[in-house]
């Protein structure tokens, strides 16, 4: 019997903190495999906890300090992520979510997946009295409690992690995220719960905002996902609807086009996917998810210049990324009990090669013959 | 002749700055008592400064990082405070005071005892042209210099800080604080001087938000204050107004309830006290104060559920807890002339057994028994 | 052949990071020199770098933190600079640039000289749906490479930063800054460029907030400056026009005035400057210029009393410190387009003495004979 190994970075509880950590294969007892935990310093990002994991090809880099969020990924050599403007990952402190008409948020936007939540997430509004800005507050809180662990008969390593976000007269919310990547796959595997922890139901949103750039995204590149239903997010967005499945090479001035989709399952199931491909259709990076936790998903084109941040977002949510007035009114926010949770199970994987694309491509059109497939072309 | 015994932990001036640093009751050459200064990292508290303070069954942490506010205490094994939400202390990095229209001061709010002021406290409002978020920003500045003697002779210990509040075109405040404990008695004494150090005068507000919860406040806990003139803060506070004095249990949902108090004292004195006893009534926690220092103290009675933060305030200060343009009109809204500065000593007591308590309450009725009493009915 | 002696102290790319580092006329191979790193802990400069650097009679402070500000600098034992109320360096993690109306940036603001900018300057405002808070961000974003460099054969000292403001759907701006102290004279030499990093052209302001104090600034003091045009800011300056050049001594309660000027260069010449004397004019600093670059400079006379924080600014800037929608209309808001950079070169000069003291005046003069010096009575 091969006993699981473990290993605490961060407790709130105790008040540990380990500021570096390296653990090799041996250590882990999963061959090829690495995990390495540093505190940056210096610049926007003094102060970031950072762990770097790697299984065979594939390696990740998850941020403690940005609520677990996901920095980097790569296949082999193949970056997977966008070129964000900003150059992070930038620590909460310089992030002011207040700023400019509640867009900050953005100052601190580089990851490859960021989730976004849990109260709100969205456009900013005053939703009643509530002021809320840009896409919540969990991908600037740190994480109170960070471990690693490694299974070796699984042949697995596990981040985890627990976010609170927490206040008095607010909803009190606690994420509790395992990413896991696995020795024989291609594939880091989040498993999300939020809890309320509060004596009083509370509303919650949860998005996870994917991003992909170059030189993964390129002119060339699809999108897809079997849908029962489509609409464009707004006018600009219906102007293109035709080819909202292909993808510009980067074009300056590119002004955002969002489409927003109700993902479909094959008849009896409610697992769904979606994926980009590369521009050469020799890979493609896919997640894979469950549409009774996540039946939302909107894909976000903001192929402007390469500088400005050529790139593309797949959101998989509880809800749309619409202000959450327009989400409660739709009846698209989750409300949750007391000490009720809400799980996710995420899966990325890599599809590598022509032949595991064209897969996906089958498995994508084989679950839409079955959907009904509406296309609305107003918003 | 016994000499003090000092400790530089802080200086702004000089640089200096201890990491960390534990004083034995020897070193202290105070029977019974210890000090223990850290830096927290990791999550939340990443960066904040903490220094725990025993004498005899009496502890308290002062946080240096949040306005030397005090973080938690405790009488032998019987915790004061509450039971935030927030799992703190909190970095002042991650409380952003301007958001959520200007409330959000809550997402650092885990104190038994946090100083709101020095410019202003008290709800959110914008006050002519100057837009105040909730409470000021005395509890997240950090203090600039902060040292720990102890007086052999006396048998204390204290703790000192000074905070600046301070900038160009804002009031120049400067708090200098003592906190002390000392081995013969259950008492916490605080003494604040808030200086003005401009060249104009300026007003200045001060309150002492002091917060019970489970386990030390309970169903059947009960306030005590001698007091001239008792007033509702709103409507839902006149609706509790017969039982202002009695706690319910945790009660998920309650809306919260705030008393306003002129407290009073016996003819020709000028020391005046409130009180909340523990469900058993064998216990109390005092706050001792002058009238003429404090004249205005508020109960906060926000009693909702025990994970939602079941919790009341003793909450003396210079003026009420309203916005600052009411507590103007009111003329409750103190003005230092330049250079003056303004003293408060407060004191922390513990009453251990039911004697200890039916000594307290029957202070309290005796003060009262020579005071106006007025009870309005509406605010 | 002597080479160039370089030390790297943070590096966004390769995750290098210096956390002291103290440099000997030897090691720099400078006469009379010296360069220290530190990073300040506790209190409101807690995580602040800051470099000194000296060069003969001359010193300064580098703060990489702040946007490669310079905090302080002194010639011989007369510090320049001047007496804030805030007690900094502060940390921007203590600066809410959002809080009181988009204020927040004076609670930060304790620099020599401080740039603004880079995506706007002066007043808050709404400009279209963007609310600009004032004097921007560069203050408040810490440098992502910093350096030293010594060039013994030319007997220079060079601190080089690079500070990035940028995000999705803001401005992408670059600031590269180098400050050079030579042992052979009592200058320090600025030069910046800013380049707009991003794939559409952009709108940039740029303006060197220079401030004096005591005892360097004093009643009989002198501003200097030859110009084309002088304009009173607003109605308040109005009042003080006859007498702008001249100072006051504190004066508690003064109510701020800014001047602004056009300034004036020998014709076919672009090299203008604009000086401050000390009350004995034995002593001036001087700013040199060129008006191609720094075609708008503001003189802010802001003489209250001496713990309210008695100073004056000069301050040379792509624009003025109206409302960036104010200096659009008026067409003085410099674009960048695609790749383009602005470059700054800046003198600070120290006169020392009398007759240097007198050059400076004459030079101002001669120049002035042959500029138009007009001045306008209404803001």
């Amino acid at each position: 019997m091969v006993m699981d190994r473990s290993w605490l970075l961060t407790d709130w509880e105790s008040g540990l903190y380990v500021e570096s950590l390296s653990l090799s294969s041996a250590e882990l007892g999963i061959p090829d495999s690495r995990v390495e935990k540093r505190c940056l310093r210096g610049g926007l990002s003094d102060g970031v906890d950072l762990i770097e994991v790697a299984a065979g090809e594939l390696s990740c880099t998850v941020l403690p300090t940005r609520g677990m969020g996901l920095w980097r990924a790569s296949y082999g050599d193949v970056p997977l992520g966008w070129q964000s403007p900003v150059r992070g990952p930038v620590h909460p402190a310089f992030v002011n979510q207040a700023a400019r008409g509640g867009m900050g948020w953005l100052r601190g936007f580089d990851e490859w997946m960021a989730r976004c939540g849990l109260e709100s997430h969205g456009a900013p509004e005053e939703d009643g009295d509530t002021p809320l800005s840009l896409h919540g507050h969990i991908a600037n809180l740190p994480a109170q409690r960070v471990a690693v662990a490694a299974d070796p008969s699984a042949g697995t390593v596990t981040i985890t992690g627990t976010v609170h976000e927490t206040a008095l007269f607010h909803p009190k919310l606690l994420l509790e995220t395992a990413v896991t990547l696995g020795l024989d796959s291609s594939r880091i595997t989040i498993r999300d719960k939020v809890t309320n922890l509060g004596d009083v139901p509370t509303e919650m949103e949860l998005l996870y905002h994917t991003n992909y750039g170059l030189p993964f995204l390129g002119e060339g590149s699809r999108f897809l996902i079997p849908f029962e239903e489509l609409t464009p997010y707004h006018e600009r967005s219906a102007e293109g609807l035709d080819t909202y499945d292909v993808y510009e090479p980067p074009t300056p001035g590119f002004v955002e086009q969002v489409y927003l989709f109700s993902p479909a399952a094959r008849s009896g199931d409610t697992a769904s996917l979606a994926a980009i491909t590369n521009p050469q259709q020799s890979g493609a990076a896919v997640m894979r998810f469950d549409i009774r936790q996540l039946p939302h998903v909107a894909q976000w084109k903001s192929t402007g210049g390469a500088s400005d941040g050529y790139v593309t977002g797949l959101e998989p949510g509880t809800s749309f990324p619409n202000p959450r007035s327009v989400e409660r009114e739709a009846g698209r926010v989750v409300t949750l009990a007391v000490g009720a949770s809400y799980d996710v199970t995420l899966m990325h994987e890599v599809a590598v090669g022509g032949e595991a694309v064209d897969a996906v491509a089958a498995e994508v059109a084989e679950i839409q013959s079955g959907a009904a497939g509406t296309v609305n072309s107003l918003p």
